[in-house]
């Protein structure tokens, strides 16, 4: 078998079905090999947007696969790279390079940039195993080992292919032996678990935060289960939302130490025993302006570290913590005045005004199902998706730590292949559309067809309330007029309450292509997250 | 001063007036100061476009910079960044970051990927100087020394600012002592050009071949003087072309080993004196299936190394040891026999006829003039190129060596801005737009006026000659139909010559915003260049 036989049947093991990418002459072979192993090849309009669809698959599908050229593929791909990292998505990147025997004498290749290694050191900086395919022996453990470390750690992995051992057979590696051995240490989390017990069972309000990697690790159901059986409140992190549904009981709402409602803080900070569950403890969930979290009322897990109080705990794997929080039997309260997350009232909107952020999300609210996911790009589209109610199976996927503007429309590719039976909405801003706006195309060439609404409120509306220049303005597009350029997809623009209701109802209706809905917002509009950070942020 | 302001007024004294980039929240203050000071932002749809804009302002301008904020912005000009490194581009990135007292305990603070050094070791691989700028007693040299380091080299350089320290006021540097010594060696220089006489006055056929560190260094004009005080007869690379006239007499045509015409190709191997003035050894230069260089016939002059023969010399500087040439009086020799570039022939064009690669080229060829610049993308637009005849002064500028595909469209908002008295010719294929055509928006909002000439041959027609797949196709859009979406520019499709002429004809007269003409050609024509490639390179 060849290395581009091997990798395809690994990855087709791994239920990756689609490669997004962008060819080039030294990744021909790769793809050509990839077709006839029945893989699928999403190409997009740059790399880009593959390497932004690529990990949106992964965060639905488990994993997923990007393959470019070198160099002018590869460091393309370089910022959508660093997101998987940074949000923990298990993207493999294929790149394809120069030959091996190409290399000898150290020639200027077209694409070289410093030496051959260039890239696999911007890599090593990004992904948790990199590696250039060099010898056929060691080939296929090198392959079972980036697939098993994105897959452990759920973290892109690099793979460079010399394009002369695309081609070249390799030897069958022993597939047990690369997965290795990655157990808890059993002491260790028995004398977690028993200190997480007393903790929980000591305090009157404990309050469950879980994040994102409940949901990469496969732990939804385990983390109902346990709020059911012990009556703990669940909170989510703004990155984290949807890992249970928010019509759950249980479920207070959106932590969001910056931009979070003022009941949800404070019964956070009410709280004398904090359950961190695969908590990313950044600036935006801690909140700039927010007191310091007193770690000595924290249980803190994620597949990195177990910190109970201060001291932390050795070789305890998540999951197994996670499921071992599940078996305590820990007693149960009931909880009592719990707040939870108002579902905005459509009644209260007014159909013949003009559409404004509040509006737009409590509309948008009406059409969220479980046959729904939705993608928001960074900006108001997320923070006024603080306040959707995403309902039981309904997904929902944004960058809301690493906050890389444009990723949404590529993302939606990544979502309806790897979940065709969802509708993506996709929510993004005049900004982000001008970014990667256009991968759109790629949408009518695999025949996919999100719903993308387009709040236009005339730049980049973030960054105006921390320092207003010229800079944050963008030049008006005719947005809707994407279709001629394209010349597919369905589009218009929507100003009305009314409009925007239509608009919605026929998209769904009539999804036959992608929808653009251009939604016209005021530029001085805010959402009330927004409203509430620059409140909190600012002097 | 502040660390800002002093950047300012280093960049205002190399003559950059624009930085490329654009916003975010950790670069806001640097934006902001930069307008104070009397720079102008250009604002791009994505950040790549801005990095391709500096590269090609850098390669006309001498210098430039591209502002951007972490991470997210600096990892997407990571691609134009290892361009600029590869093909010689003086690039000065700055990227705004979070703060120094941020960093302390090390949190993740959005946009954050591994650790806080994550971007500088992405940028130690792709610049000649990467620096975080953490202590203001140290910051104005490390401005200092990027920037020389940069012009030194001719390649980019990266400056990374936490936003504590934008406005932090810093000691002033000694410029004195930065610029440190890098004379050459005057016993060194003396040897090598009396070698160099003897070898050149011994050869019976010496030859120039001329690359772009003639352009990078300013040397054009002794380059002339060269080969018209010798009689020396001159070749170019294409990544080196119009660094001579290309009307010149003793100038003989581009010589690239693997796409090249065979006449020039024949006069190179024949030569027994091969006087090679900053040459990249590319394997495009070289070509791919020629026999390797005889080094023993070989006088080979780069910023980064001299060899004559087999030796190499220390501490000779390029700009000397061109200068070098001139001054050794070396004896004339009228040449003889030299092949010309053939300019081709307009009158042999049926104007009724559908435009051809061929006829393409013919026809663009007739409005180049010391009014112009072309840029040409890669594939086609940049093989076609090569029969080209670049007038005096004249510019042309290609990534023909890094090749990536998408440069043009915004490295024409570079070349308007550094350039505002040269037309802007654009040549690109229809992969190249689809990457980054959108970046036509940023001409409308600067009221830059480059002519786009689109040539759509239906997908990546250089790969469909390697090896052909669904890979190589494209979704097939109205090109002309972006002006619908911008709401500004003028677009034609033209698909004989003479709708091709009056179209370009009628660019040139209007002037007013950009002009894209999509000019129709059928997927199964190539250029000769393309053609020879096929043929040297296949087995």
């Amino acid at each position: 078998m060849t290395t581009t036989q091997y990798l395809a049947r690994q990855l087709l093991a791994h239920k990756v079905l689609h490669v997004f990418g962008v060819p080039g002459d030294y990744s021909l072979k790769i793809l050509d090999t990839f077709i006839k192993e029945g893989l699928q090849i999403i190409n997009t309009c740059d790399e880009q947007g593959a390497g932004f669809a690529a990990d949106a698959y992964a965060r639905l599908n488990g994993l997923s696969a990007v393959c470019i050229t070198y160099c002018v593929g590869g460091l393309k791909v370089t910022n959508p790279i660093a997101e998987a990292y940074a949000e923990k998505s298990p993207v493999l990147v294929i790149s394809g390079a120069p030959g091996i025997s190409e290399r000898k004498k150290d020639p200027l290749l077209h694409h070289k940039v410093k030496d051959f290694n260039t890239q696999l050191k911007v890599f090593e900086a990004l992904t948790v195993y990199a590696a250039i395919l060099e010898n056929p022996r060691d080939i296929g453990e090198q392959i079972l080992k980036a697939i098993w470390l994105a897959l452990q750690y759920k973290r892109p992995a690099y793979l460079e292919i010399p394009r002369d051992m695309a081609t070249a057979e390799i030897a069958m590696p022993d597939e047990v032996s690369i997965s290795g051995d990655f157990h808890s240490d059993p002491k260790a989390l028995e004398e977690a678990l028993t200190e997480a017990k007393q903790m929980i069972e000591a305090a009157t309000q404990p309050l469950i935060l879980a994040d994102v990697e409940i949901q990469r690790f496969g732990l939804q159901k385990e983390l109902e289960q346990l709020t059911e059986a012990t009556g703990i409140p669940v909170s989510a992190t703004l990155l984290g939302k949807s890992v249970i549904a928010e019509t759950h009981p249980h479920y207070i709402g959106v932590y969001e130490g910056a931009t979070g409602s003022e009941e949800v803080c404070a019964f956070f900070e009410k709280s004398d025993c904090l359950i961190l569950l695969g908590v990313f403890m950044t600036d935006i969930t801690l909140g700039s302006t927010r007191s310091v979290l007193d770690m000595g009322k924290c249980i803190y897990a994620t597949s990195e570290k177990l910190m109970i109080r201060h001291h932390t705990f050795e070789d305890v794997r998540f999951e197994d913590f996670v499921r071992g929080l599940l078996s305590l039997n820990i007693r149960k309260t009931l909880p009592q005045n719990l707040p939870h997350p108002s579902i905005p009232s459509i009644d209260r909107i007014d159909e013949n005004q003009s559409v404004s952020v509040n509006s737009f999300f409590t509309i948008v609210n009406t059409f969220l199902s479980s046959q729904t996911v939705v993608i928001a790009d960074v900006g108001e589209s997320l923070f006024g998706s603080i306040d959707l109610v995403i309902h039981e199976s309904t997904e929902f996927i944004s960058p809301a730590y690493y906050a890389s503007v444009g990723f949404s429309i590529p993302a939606a590719i990544g979502a309806a292949l790897a979940k065709p039976h969802l509708i993506p909405f996709v929510i993004c801003g005049d900004g982000a559309f001008q970014m990667t706006g256009i991968e759109l195309s790629t949408t009518c060439r695999y025949k996919l067809h999100p719903i993308i609404l387009l709040l236009n409120n005339s730049g980049y509306s973030t960054e105006r309330i921390f320092l207003d220049g010229p800079f944050n303005d963008l030049m008006n597009w005719n947005y809707s007029k994407i279709t001629e350029l394209l010349g597919c997809g369905k589009s218009c623009v929507v100003k009305t309450n009314r409009e925007l209701k239509k608009a919605i109802e026929r998209a769904i209706e009539t999804r036959d292509s992608f929808w653009l809905i251009e939604v016209v917002i005021d530029a001085a509009d805010r959402s009330k997250a927004l409203r509430r950070m620059a409140q909190r942020i600012m002097p």
